[in-house]
This record gives C-alpha cells, sequence and structure tokens, in this order.
C-alpha cells in the first residue's frame, strides 16, 4: 500500500513554509453567489508566489531536505506551475534547480523558469525523453527528484492552502479544488476531513481530461491517454496515492467542458475582477453546473489554482 | 473660501460605510518591488463593490443623506464609475437612482448601470446637455445630485480607501494615487497627513489629461480641454476644492504617458496577477518613472483605483 500523508504532515509544512509562502486573500462576489445560489469563497492562490499553489509543495520539500539531500540542487521534468516553483522553492535555499522541458514548451515557459535561476535541459516531447532525461541529469548532477504531485510532502504542501482558507473563512459546508493529477485535490481532502469533517469534498475536473472521475467510477486508476482540454494544469493522471486519497474523501467530481470554463473565466474577470488560468476557473464552472451535489446557501469554498496565462489567451 | 473635509470627517464616513464596502486587499509582488526599487504596496479598489474605489463616496453620500433628502432619489450624469457606484449605493438605501449618459456610451456601461436597477436617461454627448438633462431631471423628480468628485462628502468617503491603507500596512513613507478629478487624491491627503504625517503624498496622472500638473505649477486652476489618454477614468478637470487641497498638500505629481501606463498594467496582470483598468496602472507607472521623487527603499502605499475595463481592451 502507498504511503499517504497525515494532517499533522499539513501542519509540519504549514510551520516549514509559511515564512516563504503568501498567505493568499479569500475574496467573495455578491453576483456570484446569486449566480451560483451558494456562497462562494474564492482562496486566490493565483496571488501565491509563482503565480499557483504549487509553490506550497515545492517549498515544503525543498525546505525539508536534508543538508546531503540538497547538496545537489533538484530536479523535475515539467513545463508548467511546478517547474517555477520547484525553481523559485530551489533559489529560495541556494540550491541548483534542473528542469527538464520539452523543446516545444513555450518560449514564456522557458523565460519564467530561467528568471527563477534555473537550468533548463531539452528534451524531446515525449513522457519517456523526459524521464530519461530527467534520470541522466539526476545521475550526472546528483539532484534530488521532485515529482509534482506523486509524493507525500508535495501533498502536505498542497494542503496548507485549504488549511488557511479554513482558518480565514470558517464554517465551510463544502471544498471545491481542481483535478489534475490529484496533489490538491489530496491536500484539500485531507486537510477538510481534519479541520471540517462535516464539509462536503467535491473535485472539478475538464471532461477533456476526466480521469479522475472515470477512476472513481471504475474504482480502478484509468490513466488519462489523450487529454483535450483548455486546462494546461490539469492534463495529467492520478497517481495511485493521490487515486487512493480521493476515493476515500471525495463525495463527488463534476466534469466541466471547456466552454463552461471559459464562461466561468469570463466572469471571474467581468464580476470579480479575478485574473485566474482556465485551470482555475473549472472550480466556479462547477458551481454553475446542474450536476453540482452542493446544496443551496452552502458556504464553499473554492481553491482558485493559479493565474499563469497571458491575456490572448 | 470652498469648504474641505478634515479627517474627522473621513473617520464618520468610514463608520457609516463600513458594512457596505469591502475592506480591500493590500498585495505586494517582490519582482514589481525590485523593479522600482521600493516597496510597494497595492491596495486593491479594483476588489470593491462594482470594482472601484468611487462606491465609498457615492455610499457616503447617499447613506448620509436625510430622510428628506432622499425621498426624491439621487441623479448624477456620469458614463463612468460614479454612475455604477452610485447606482449600487441607491439600491443599497433603496431609493431611485437617475443616471444621465450621454447616448455615445458604451452599451458595457449602460448595461452595468442598469444591472444595479439604476434607470438611465439618454443625452447629447456635450457637459453642456449632461448638465441641463441632469437638471430637468432633478426638477422633475427632486432627486438629490451627487457630484462625482466636487463634493465634500464623497472627498471623505474617498479617503476610507487610504485609511484602510495605511491600518492594513503602518509605517508607509509615502502615498500615491491617480488624479482625475481629484476627489481620491484629496480624500488620500486629509487622511494620510492625520494617520501618516510625515509620509510623501504624490499623485500619478496621465501626461494627456495633465491638468493637475499644469495647475499646481501655475499656481491656479487650469482646466483640462481636451483629454487625450487611455486612462478614461481620469479625463476630468480638477474642481477650486479639490485644486486647493491638493495645492497645500502634494508634494508632486509625476506625469506618464499612455505606453508608460501600458506597461505598467501588463507587468501588474503578468507579475502579480491583479488586473485594472488602465487609470489605476499610473500609480505604478509613477514608480518606474524617473521623475519620481519618492527614495529608494521607501514603503510606498499606491491605490489601485479600479478594475472596470474589458479583456480585449
Amino acid at each position: 500500500m502507498v504511503s499517504r500523508p497525515t494532517f499533522e504532515d499539513v501542519c509540519a509544512a504549514h510551520d516549514r513554509i509559511e515564512a516563504v509562502v503568501h498567505r493568499t486573500p479569500v475574496m467573495t462576489c455578491a453576483t456570484l453567489d446569486a449566480m451560483s445560489g451558494r456562497q462562494l469563497f474564492f482562496k486566490c492562490e493565483q496571488f501565491q508566489r509563482v503565480g499557483a499553489f504549487k509553490f506550497r509543495g515545492a517549498s515544503n520539500v525543498v525546505l525539508g531536505l536534508s543538508a546531503d539531500e540538497a547538496a545537489g540542487g533538484v530536479c523535475t521534468h515539467s513545463s508548467g506551475n511546478h517547474a517555477q516553483a520547484l525553481a523559485c522553492a530551489a533559489r529560495e535555499r541556494g540550491i541548483p534547480a534542473w528542469i527538464v522541458m520539452p523543446t516545444s514548451a513555450p518560449s514564456v515557459k522557458r523565460a519564467a523558469v530561467e528568471r527563477y535561476g534555473a537550468a533548463i535541459i531539452d528534451c524531446e516531447p515525449t513522457l519517456e525523453a523526459r524521464e530519461q532525461t530527467a534520470a541522466s541529469v539526476i545521475e550526472r548532477t546528483g539532484a534530488y527528484f521532485v515529482h509534482p504531485y506523486d509524493d507525500d510532502r508535495i501533498i502536505a504542501g498542497q494542503g496548507t492552502a485549504a488549511k488557511e482558507l479554513i482558518e480565514q473563512v470558517c464554517q465551510l459546508d463544502a471544498l471545491v479544488s481542481p483535478i489534475g493529477g490529484g496533489g490538491l485535490m489530496s491536500g484539500t481532502c485531507i486537510t477538510t476531513r481534519a479541520m471540517c469533517p462535516q464539509a462536503m469534498l467535491v473535485g472539478a475536473e475538464p471532461s477533456g481530461a476526466d480521469d479522475a472521475a472515470q477512476s472513481l467510477a471504475a474504482g480502478t486508476l484509468i490513466p488519462q491517454t489523450a487529454p483535450d482540454t483548455i486546462c494546461d494544469g490539469l492534463l495529467t493522471s492520478l497517481s495511485e496515492r493521490t487515486f487512493a486519497i480521493l476515493r476515500d474523501h471525495l463525495e463527488a467530481i463534476v466534469t466541466v467542458s471547456d466552454d463552461e470554463v471559459r464562461a466561468a473565466r469570463s466572469l471571474l474577470l467581468e464580476r470579480a475582477k479575478l485574473w485566474v488560468e482556465p485551470s482555475s476557473a473549472t472550480v466556479l464552472a462547477a458551481m454553475l453546473n446542474d450536476q453540482c451535489p452542493i446544496p443551496r446557501d452552502a458556504r464553499v469554498g473554492l481553491i482558485l489554482s493559479g493565474g499563469n496565462t497571458r491575456p490572448d489567451v
């Protein structure tokens, strides 16, 4: 059986990272409340450092490494927010970061990682090439590999977002997070079951990358093979670890179409002046979807996961 | 001599409106700090109700009206944020609002005002037509006229933004607000001189509508005749009232070009994930301008005035 983090791990993570992460604000919007028929509390992780919650988990791993483990630096393969998060966390600790990135990654993402002082290692745009390249970097440098979500310390770090949200708002009837690899949702589950045990736990997932909904329905892990969605942060598959946590704690997953995500993203901007990346908007889209099982008038905490997208997207 | 509000008026305004306004968050961004060489604290009034600080002043007037004064409703001529603010404040008190708007106003602005339940009265797009139409509405309905800035209670209401900012951050070395008609800057001056007397007071003004800079340089009020700037919230001229307050308190006005405003707006979005209207971005543009007299490493409070603009603008 795979290990899983506890709420004590989340609290230890929070103690460890509190000095380097932002305690992001929680925002409300009367118009969106009226539209969804519920009281919505948006935890604004787009204002987190590097523009996404991923900095929480990455910092927890990097700051928790022993001097020996940290000596060779850290390494990951990613072209998304985890890459920036690990680069920034490594810079905070003063150790090198090696980010394996497909040559197809947009130049703006490469620039963001370079800005945090990380070294980018090019590879072909396949998962195999990414893993092989990372393995050879690790062999050459002694760097410590940091997975974006299949890691107890990453999950515990991501759980600090829900911890702050519950501290900031109190008395929530439900919590909702987006699901990609399941790290944020897993951390949200563990924290909520400890701090707010009666609250309903709901995931939001794009219908074009609904491996979590399919896996939970089938009772077994079904990897994502050909994701097709504008939610570029939610393309990955659950791991055995995150699947097990979601299976044990989630009440429901609401799947939403890209059109629903676009509409929700526009509403967040026009009504609440909140600029988020498409992945973040899934949680509001879920609130506006008929399939959402959260009762009317419930107090709902929603984690807006990040804001790293360009105005023309 | 024209009257002017005191800090006691600002405090009374805050007591009056506290239950209906948002205490907006103050955000920071390490990258923008590094670029400007100062510690910047952004007071995020784009998250205020109706998306702009204008709701503070409008609420202070509307909630302060006697039952007799309020009986006929309120009226203004505006196509901007003041129109939405007055409409929303009137709805909160349950009285009618009549908004005189040029037929040339964009449909999105008309829709916003209608959403708050106000009646729109069309007029030709000239100042004369606006004033005449408003006068006839007032004669017909008995509505109370609420000027967007040339009013002590409006200025006192706008001063509550700086009051919150100073309470939230403490120990500021300088405060910066955009200057249009001067209501926000005047309220910022009065509050700052009372709460943080040693702080430097600096205005940010688009060079295409620099009547305040010209007026202060000349020592006499020079109205704006042909404003030309993307900062659509800053097209108006100072009044004798706001001119007198700015003349007595402002250390400097930094004028910024539309290109500087565009660059600052992009930086706020890309680096801090803050979506603001062009008028708001003047304050960051001023921080990045060589003419800014605020010393390096100073702790600077900047008021982001609003966020009412469309993604395609």
